[in-house]
């Protein structure tokens, strides 16, 4: 590839290190770029740049913000009786997408994990313990992920939280919806039957 | 997803915008780029601004270039005997990537297609036989694509260039029918340059 016009193989380089995007994605994606308009190749380019240079951690929940407070935190259409805790931004993003909560969020940084070394200080654990003791929370939802990692996060902080009040509740488990029994995994389906519920 | 802060909201959306890129996989890239150094956002950015402004055509051979000539034309090491004629500078790339051929190169900048109302005046046809009249070639290679519309290219070019001189042949049959050569395997490639035979 010595013969491609230096511009051209850098953008090629440049894309092919995201991830996904393999050498052939990138090329795609660079030869569509040069049949754009300037103007949707600057835009994306501002995009990027600005994303990287303005997104920051919110003050008070560590979702990505790019100003003082989150956009969730700062609406005022959020109720503000219910927390729930996740682990990344992404975590969030997911939850808002499903349009089934109104409250705030409080985001982890990541679960405890001793294999990685990652304890409660490496977390935003102290900032959720300040939030609860000084806010009028009613509720308290543990929604880490539903994995060895995020159980056991859920299970150290719904000990810390409880002598602090509000109720903790943590999101159910069981089968996904449009799933198949035949191909759900045991652990699912055990969890599911221990958390059957009345018609 | 009205409670994301706009710099993320535009990132997405600007790398959503990219073929093959969905929502998700935007949303992915995203949160990956926040997460490197503000230095490589800004080589991709760059790299893609770069790329918009510096890329044009070469003068001589179609090819995508970023000073007057490009690379291969610009080359010394190229053999000036043998041109190889193709529809798009990816499939140039292709064959490049092949490895099997160190002449030169004209780009037509597509196929004859009369549905798509597109004739040799659309076409880099007028400038191919500019200069085949003027240079010394002793071979004249079409490597337009295996499908109907490269087929047809390829004659209706081998009856305007044969009687100003040149050898015209065709890359070989072997080629997949209907395939396209920006997704041919190098190895195919290179047996279709050996077996390359007279019209």
């Amino acid at each position: 590839m010595s013969d491609l016009a230096p511009p051209l193989e850098r953008a090629i380089h440049e894309l092919s290190r995201l991830p996904t995007i393999g050498r052939k994605t990138a090329q795609r994606l660079t030869f569509h770029l040069l049949k754009r308009p300037k103007e949707d190749v600057k835009a994306l380019a501002d995009a990027l740049i600005e994303l990287r240079e303005r997104i920051h951690f919110c003050r008070e929940c560590f979702n990505l913000a790019d100003e003082d407070l989150c956009p969730i935190c700062a609406s005022p259409k959020r109720e503000r009786a219910t927390l729930c805790v996740v682990e990344e931004p992404t975590n969030l993003l997911a939850l808002e997408r499903s349009g089934s909560y109104r409250g705030l969020y409080h985001v982890l940084g990541g679960s405890l994990s001793p294999l990685k070394d990652i304890g409660p200080d490496q977390l935003h654990v102290r900032e959720l313990m300040a939030r609860v003791q000084r806010g009028d929370y009613t509720e308290v939802i543990m929604a880490t992920n539903p994995n060895v990692e995020g159980e056991a996060t859920a299970v150290y902080l719904s000990r810390l939280l409880k002598p602090l009040g509000p109720n903790i509740t943590r999101l159910a488990q069981g089968l996904p919806a449009g799933g198949d029994l035949e191909y759900t995994d045991e652990l699912t389906l055990r969890r599911a039957f221990e958390g059957r519920r009345g018609f």
